[in-house]
């Protein structure tokens, strides 16, 4: 082992899910939009001057911050944004949790919590979820260094009811609470309002689901105007100019075009209502998903041999090899012709099938 | 104070250059190329399915490691990707500079050294440089936890001999040494070819000047298999997609127009020269600049003064308030006319006001 090994940072990366760019298959394992972004974005490559790229661009991404203050009815100074909601997150994880108690989070969540705890070496614990797969509001009510709640949880897709979330934010007046809304445009009730009440409250939202632009990497947060000016402090300390021209111009056509937005959040809302019903009549098991995923378990199916199958069909859906979910899935809602497919294929693979696990 | 306060990190960050927006301003105060990027960015603009991008990107941004390999005959494993040099560097210190002993890097140099040090609290010892602003060799054989070097150095555009550089790197094979080449194309000599002999190198470039490309957000670095390897760990431990659809595709077009590189490089280098000729005729002193800009001060005549009266009149240079360099401008490479235009306005400045200060 060379010397210089000593010093160096060892981490355990987050993996993100399969991007197979193969024609003909069918995409349900990232939590991706089936629908393109607003129109406007593509009148942003059309009439962007490729002139200007060799300028830096603004630091602090002002027009989409104006165009999110608008849209949230939120101070300018309230808003943070970067690149994703990952980026914002981990901006916050080293901006707030520099305590010397662990940090609260569920057991069962976004597997990067912990990654980011990983990384700056921020004392953490799990709470469980409960036999329902529900965040348990008593566990969140003691000292701690810090809140990550989820709201709808991933990769469970189950909405946490706002008053309980408030009573935690409430009686953890001395820490940051961050409740990270990534999925809460497909149905939940935002945590947004209460960041006038509350100035330990981060709430932190994304443009890759509900806004159909994973591909640009467009995260934010809301809160109280001195908790944005230490993260900007942060991402001022580690990166000036993070978003770029493009981005922000697209960005700013995505917020503004409310109409598309609603139009494409009932779109597949609906259609993950009709999915649950299909996976009921299949016999799967799972919570009322508030998101756009269902996280499914089949009583008489091995979710990794499903997986497999599924995969082989050109199917992709995520499969996490973790105790206690290592027998579900999680199905990204996609088209209706892509949910009618994947149901096809269960309809048939159960039928076959049920016996033999 | 609100009892969170406690647990913030608090940073003093870097303050990056005003980027005004005014038409018909004089724009030399933050090394941008005053040439547009290489054609190709503009057809990616023109032929870039909208789409796509509710996609995720690439997290490994393949295609332009691809190019990158092919255009610096460098194996892929080797090579490093992020959202400008900055976010490069911001991982690097990360990664690689978690030892006791101090990291060491010029006292007059890139401003955001001190900052990553603050903001990752990595300690660290300023090395001066000599009277003629000249990087000491000796300085940097020394024990510590790491070597930061621009090459060539900014604000002072001078270029530190390859042979010394190699001295400092081979003397100092138990940390990472990190050497910065965000101006190297404008006529240094590149460490990459040193990347194969020694395995704590790392080399960092940028599309953000040469490539004509900072509204973007694009950097790299090489070094071996080995330390990529943690550099991609820690990042995918903070941020699986840190480079959009979009960008991923600039930088192929970018890093391919090897003709449209040399060309403009070529042209800024001319234009550099004949700007240094303008300016010793006036009476600058400044050292000899391999970069695309130059930092130069007058005998005669305050720096911060003629800074203000530069932007008065709508020319944009950098100035900075420090010991040692307070009385020098960093002037942007332009375009010819625009040199013209400031070396006028400097001849009658001087002309007007070379004994009132």
């Amino acid at each position: 082992m060379p010397a210089w090994e000593m010093n160096v940072r060892k981490v355990i990366p987050y993996t993100p899910g399969e991007q197979p760019d193969r024609a003909g298959i069918i995409k349900l394992n990232t939590n991706e939009n089936p629908y393109p972004p607003a129109p406007g974005v593509a009148r942003v490559l059309q009439g962007m001057d490729a002139g200007k790229l060799r300028k830096y661009p603004d630091p602090a991404a002002g027009e989409l911050v104006s165009a999110l203050s608008e849209r949230y009815q939120m101070p300018k100074e309230q808003i943070f944004v970067g690149v994703g909601s990952d980026d914002v997150l981990a901006m916050s994880f080293l901006t707030f949790f520099n305590g010397d108690k662990p940090i609260l989070f569920p057991d069962i969540t976004y597997s990067f919590y912990d990654v980011w705890a990983g990384l700056f070496q921020i004392p953490y614990e799990c709470q469980p979820l409960d036999g329902e797969f529900e965040i348990v509001t008593k566990d969140y009510l003691k000292p701690c260094g810090g809140i990550v709640i989820p709201n709808p949880n991933a990769p469970t897709g189950a909405e946490k009811d706002l008053q309980e979330l408030e009573r935690i934010i409430a009686a953890n007046s001395d820490v940051i609470v961050i409740i990270d809304e990534a999925y809460i445009d497909f149905g939940g009730e935002s945590a947004v309002r209460l960041v006038s009440q509350y100035d330990n409250l981060l709430v932190v939202q994304t443009f890759s689901k509900s806004r159909s632009l994973a591909g640009m990497r467009i995260g934010y947060a809301f809160g109280n105007e001195k908790l944005i000016k230490y993260l900007n402090d942060a991402k001022y300390s580690f990166n000036s100019y993070t978003m770029n021209t493009v981005t922000i111009a697209m960005g700013v056509e995505a917020v503004r075009d409310e109409a598309y937005f609603q139009e494409t959040v009932g779109k597949v809302v609906a259609t993950r209502e009709w999915t649950k019903g299909e996976l009921h009549r299949l016999g799967f098991v799972f919570q009322d998903s508030k998101s756009n995923f269902i996280f499914a378990s089949h009583p008489k199916c091995q979710a990794k041999k499903l997986f497999e199958a599924l995969k082989e069909r050109g199917i992709y859906v995520r499969y996490f090899a973790k105790p206690r979910i290592d027998n579900y899935l999680r199905i990204s809602i996609g088209t209706d012709e892509e949910m009618k497919a994947l149901v096809a294929f269960l309809d048939k693979y159960i039928g076959e099938n049920l016996w033999l696990n």
